[in-house]
């Protein structure tokens, strides 16, 4: 019999087929094989193709050099230059698409996606999330910064070659703010923190861990949207990745990459997304926040049950999913 | 530049192209062409593939002469019998998947989609919507029902013979209550209806809206989350889809043939959802609310960006997309 489960954080339900939960070979495998390298704009030789750079990693100073590069959007969500300008028309609220839309070109390598990469190199890439972060906290007009990953068609990249976006936004968008508040009204009644008894309580139950080291812990969580959805989270109660120390960054990035091998190997190299919930910047009282990682296989396609109620079906249990995760290598 | 929108009724921001939209032939095709004829459980004389019938449009009375028949799903999300006992393991809430999943087999022809009936054979279809709501709605136990239909792979359709799925909840989801807060919210500071200013203001406007006839009006709303979404609203203030009227539901029928003859030729048959957003069943105080169909085209994968932040971005502005489907005949 399928279970109704409820987010301790937002209060949302889903459906968790508890029994005959189905393995990683039920569900669809999309091809990722490269296909673009002959014209793509984020190869080493094409830097002219993309706006000025904002940052980057060299080995030895060349221009030819680099390891990792940051670029604004070429095409971006949003506008960096303007104000906001809020106005109404009639009923309706809006105001001008200002923020920005950064890129992290994670490799120059066209062939290698994040996975591949040595811990070396994606500590390159989170010291670049946090030096973005920490650099668009200082425009005042933005309250909130979003990281995140598409990877293949059905996760909505467009472009194959391995890179992260950023988008800064002057307004909390509506999931965090409630996540913030879920996570508020809890501290309130139990004077502790949501994520860390959420953690407690999986390090007790053991079976929904897929792996952790010193620092980071990945399970799939009790309430799941999606199938193979996992977390990773500092074990220590942090609000600010912004002050993730060195060697965080590395337990992060080791954490990271193992996710991303198994989940290569269980699911057949999955379209996934995975996105930072950060606290808001420029904003007081988000100590009771504990920021983390979402990750989420794109291995079904929400129907209009879904998207007509907010209710999700998981048609693998997260215990379930989580030792198909532990079990490879 | 692109413009940030905020829905009126639930609060949530998106982000709206409206220079440079894209027109309908940027978007991808998926093909939809019947495969799985000589299987199907749906066709006429493999009615045992399916668990017994609840109800039925025939001719004649004869078995074999079915028009339309409900069943009850085969493999449903949840199960009919039992008791919901709903109970905790530690932080999280859960209980039985205890509710009904059941299926409007809109037609006998495995070749004909929704659009292609008849205005009489899509009243049928209606009329099953609104009988079986009301059916359901004698057990206590359930608190939603949520009517909505899938086709096209990518819109979540594993059955390609045309059909519309039913649930009832015994709680009431997450987006329903979010438009029922904002909906009550909007009454008392305004006494009016949100949706009924809503249709006032898209009336004035004007370039928003795709089709209307005495009591329907299916139009683009100023906050889409989804390129090409189109929201079909009665007229006049109704909080309930079970009253709706004969003359009413043929109405309706015709609004909606027209919107997916529209879709289908200015989008080149593309895949879609759409959901009907009824008042909660056993419940006071739903006066305030507007019944509706929400119709989104499955033309876009959403990004992590959209599952991050609940934040959509709308590559074709609504008066644009709203034009073009307003052109097509």
């Amino acid at each position: 019999m399928a279970e109704f489960r409820k987010d301790p954080i937002v209060g949302q339900w889903v459906i968790v087929h508890t029994d005959n939960s189905w393995g990683p070979d039920r569900y669809a495998v999309e091809d990722h094989t490269p296909r673009d390298r002959a014209t793509c704009q984020f190869c080493p030789g094409r830097e002219h193709m993309t706006p000025p750079e904002l940052d980057a990693v060299r080995s030895n100073g060349e221009h030819s050099g680099w390891k990792l590069r940051v670029v604004p959007n070429k095409f971006p969500a949003l506008k960096i230059e303007g104000t906001i300008d809020a106005r109404k028309s009639g009923l309706f609220d809006y105001s001008n698409g200002v923020g920005a839309h950064e890129v992290v070109i994670e490799t120059p390598d066209h062939n290698k996606q994040l996975a591949d990469l040595s811990l070396d190199e994606i500590k390159w890439v989170i010291d670049k999330y946090q030096s973005r972060l920490v650099d668009l906290t200082g425009d005042k007009r933005f309250k909130y910064i979003i990281i995140f990953k598409n990877y293949g068609d059905s996760a909505g990249a467009t472009i194959e070659h391995s890179h992260t976006q950023i988008i800064a936004l002057p307004m909390i968008p509506k999931y965090v703010v409630e996540e913030l508040e879920g996570t508020r009204r809890y501290f309130e009644q139990n004077q502790r923190c949501v994520f860390c008894d959420m953690l407690a309580q999986e390090s007790k139950d053991e079976d929904r861990i897929v792996i952790q080291n010193d620092e980071f812990v990945a399970f799939c969580p009790f309430v799941q949207r999606y199938p193979f959805e996992t977390w990773i989270l500092p074990k220590n109660h942090s609000s600010e990745f912004a002050s993730l120390s060195d060697s965080g960054k590395i337990n992060l990035a080791a954490t990271l990459k193992n996710l991303l091998l198994k989940m290569r190997k269980c699911l057949h190299d999955p379209a996934y997304n995975f996105y930072l919930h950060v606290a808001p910047i420029n904003y007081e009282g988000q100590q009771s926040f504990h920021w983390h990682i979402e990750f989420v296989p794109k291995l079904t396609n929400p129907s209009g049950f879904e998207w007509g109620t907010g209710f999700y079906t998981v048609r693998t249990a997260p215990h379930v999913a989580a030792r198909f995760l532990r079990e490879v290598n």
